[in-house]
Formats: structure tokens, C-alpha cells, sequence
């Protein structure tokens, strides 16, 4: 139901998460918590955009990365519960913007993952969040995000 | 009476929590924990102050963001619980500092609001803190915190 | 055990955690959780390096100050949970790499952190990571990480 949901949202299918590299893993269960690795805004194998957002990278195309990114942390938890009905609600969002010098529109940015999990969750969406900006990100990607959610 | 506590130590009565914006919440309760949203040094409406520390905003001035956030972390976790009594310790504060170039005393800064905690909660104010400097933060403040307490 | 094989990886024995700063500590138990303070790569009371990989520090030293930082988290584990055999699986590493500009390699340097703890803990060391480039961090160090386990 929920990823019927994301397709009707998104107009795709929730993607696979990306394979395990190296050492570490997608997402893992702790009681009943499940924490993601942190997500890059992967589509198809590629980066959505690379760079800083309110710089070489528009606000615009930075609320995209932050919503493909928080798919990404979706794909990432259903390779731990098969199952995404499964989560009861969405706890924590962290989100890290490659920002250009003197941009302060984080939030704004973030409100692209947020109010997609509240599209999808409704009420079980709402989460505490922080947006936080950083300067460089792995791959030059323009958003990082990892997620908490609470299953049952 | 641990708002008296605050009130006591801040000469001021704990704030109102900003009002919810868009799709996320100033603090959500799992289990027995309560995480908040990143906080900023709103007081009345208005930062504290603007810019990095160690260029455009003292030392000082960001001890006091750093206390100032925490307080409004205690507000976020009253939106939940109600009453701060229910706090049964202090889990975790991650302290993001808005640095300039070379400014390496973010724990300085952090320890506005560890110390603090230690004031209002005494032994149970004792927290895993992490301190970080990055690049820009939301509205151009100087610090933004996030807080994790265990309550009862 | 897990300290013998640290010992056999490392060679070295675990180091103390540092003392308690001010008004934080080293790790904090939540429930079955234990969560570290970020930590810094101390040796001996002196850090590693300092800078910022990929400009003063290479990619290589990075890797180690990752590695080190990790062990720093293990002692300060330690401190909570008095026998790192009680630790039931490794649940996440969160890296904070001081990145020069245009360095996006993070995950290679976190890397060093994440296969240390599988090669200590096998199958139940595979976590959850985010690796995110900061501009600057305490004391100039080259890399920061915080750890969540959980133990039995």
C-alpha cells in the first residue's frame, strides 16, 4: 500500500537500494528502530545533480535530490523489513546540503524529503528534523540524508 | 521544577516552542526517547545573532547561541512530554557550529549548552556529546542543536 | 576477546578513554544502546594529524585518523559497558571528514573505520554510515565519528 503510494507520488516504482559497499550496510534494526545509512540522491545508477546548491546546483534542483534521496532511505529500510506497511512512523530525518558560500535556505531544501513523507505516511510522516550545510559530500552530491523510522 | 530550575539559571521562563513548520515537528517521542528537531538560538522570535563564529560572531556570542538552542531543545521536548520533569537523563547533543575558516573550538562553543544541562539535571545533564563545524546553517545562524533524553 | 582482536588488528592494546571534559561524556547507555561523544583520532594524547584531507592530510592518513577514531570509540564504549564482548552487534558509525575543497572521497575514508569493525566483529560489526565532508573540526582534526552499539 505504501509503496503503491510512492508510485502514485513519484511516478516510479520505489527503486532497489543500492548494493551493500564494503563495509557497511543500507539500513539496520535496532528494537524496534530501523536508522538508514546516509542516502544520495541516486536515480538509475546516476547522481540527480552534482554539486552546491546556490551555486552550481538551483534550489529547485536541490528539493529534487533531497526527495530522491529520501526514496533512496526508504529502498534502503525495506531491504531490512521486505515490507514498508511495516513502519509505524517516520522519526528522524537528517539532511545535509552541499551549500554554496552564504546560502542559508536549508530548510527549504529539506522541506522536499519532508513533506514527501508526510504525502506518503500522512500523520505517521511527521518527523523531527534537522537541516544542516556542509561543504563537500561524497560524489559531489548536492543532499545527504539518513532516516530513522519506528516499525511493528 | 525543573522549569523553575531554568527559569532560576536563565532568569527567564522556558519559551513557547516555534510552531511546527511544514511537515516537520519541533521534537517526536520513541520508545522512551524523545529526539528533537535541530534547534536554533531563536529568542523571541529573533536569533541571537548571525554569521560564523570566530568571524562575524565571539566566542561568547556563540556560547550563548549554543545555551540559547538548548533551552529551545527543553521546549521542543515539552511539546511532547508536557512537563520536563518526566526527563529522565540527558542522552545526546550533536552541536553544529557555523565556523570560519580556522575556527577549530567548537567544543568551546558546545560547552554552553553541555554545561547547562548539568546545571538544570545535575548527574542525569551528563550526555555523549558531538561537536562540528560546518560550513553555513539555516537562516545564517551561528548554532543548531539537536538533543536525545530518555524519559520515564 | 574483542579486545584481544583489536589488540591482534591494531597492535596495540585498547587505549583508556580520554578523561571526561567538562560537562559531557565519553558514551552513554540508552536501553540496549550505547552511544559515543564524537571522537577524535588521539593516540597517545596527541592527535594523528591535522587538516583537511585532501589538502594537508592525504587520503592514506585520513584512512588511519578514521581507524583510530574508531578504536577511540570502542574505549569510550568501554567506559559504559566495562567489557566489549557484551557489545551484541555494531548499529551505526557517523563520519565527519574535515574536507578540503572539491575532496569527495569520504566514503573511502570512512571506510577505514567501517572494515576495522567488521574485521573485530565479523558479521555483527556491518552497520549503518553516513560520511560527510565538514569544514572544520575540533583541534583541526582530520576526522570525527560518533558510534551506536548495541549490547546484550
Amino acid at each position: 500500500m505504501i509503496e503503491q503510494r510512492i508510485k502514485e507520488l513519484t511516478g516510479h516504482d520505489l527503486p532497489t537500494a543500492p548494493k551493500p559497499l564494503a563495509a557497511y550496510i543500507p539500513a539496520i534494526q535496532t528494537g524496534n528502530l530501523v536508522m538508514t545509512a546516509g542516502q544520495l540522491p541516486f536515480k538509475e545508477g546516476k547522481l540527480l545533480s552534482e554539486g552546491k546548491v546556490g551555486y552550481d546546483v538551483t534550489e529547485e534542483k536541490g528539493i529534487e535530490c533531497a526527495k530522491q534521496s529520501a526514496i533512496n532511505c526508504l529502498s534502503a529500510i525495506k531491504t531490512v523489513i521486505h515490507d514498508l506497511d511495516r513502519i509505524e512512523k517516520v522519526v528522524k530525518l537528517t539532511v545535509f546540503v552541499s551549500s554554496a558560500i552564504g546560502f542559508h535556505s536549508q530548510p527549504k531544501i529539506a522541506n522536499g524529503a519532508s513533506e514527501l513523507m508526510v504525502q506518503i505516511f500522512g500523520e505517521n510522516g511527521k518527523h523531527a528534523r534537522s537541516a544542516v550545510g556542509v561543504s563537500e559530500l561524497p560524489m559531489n552530491a548536492p543532499v545527504e540524508i539518513e532516516m530513522t523510522v519506528q516499525v511493528k
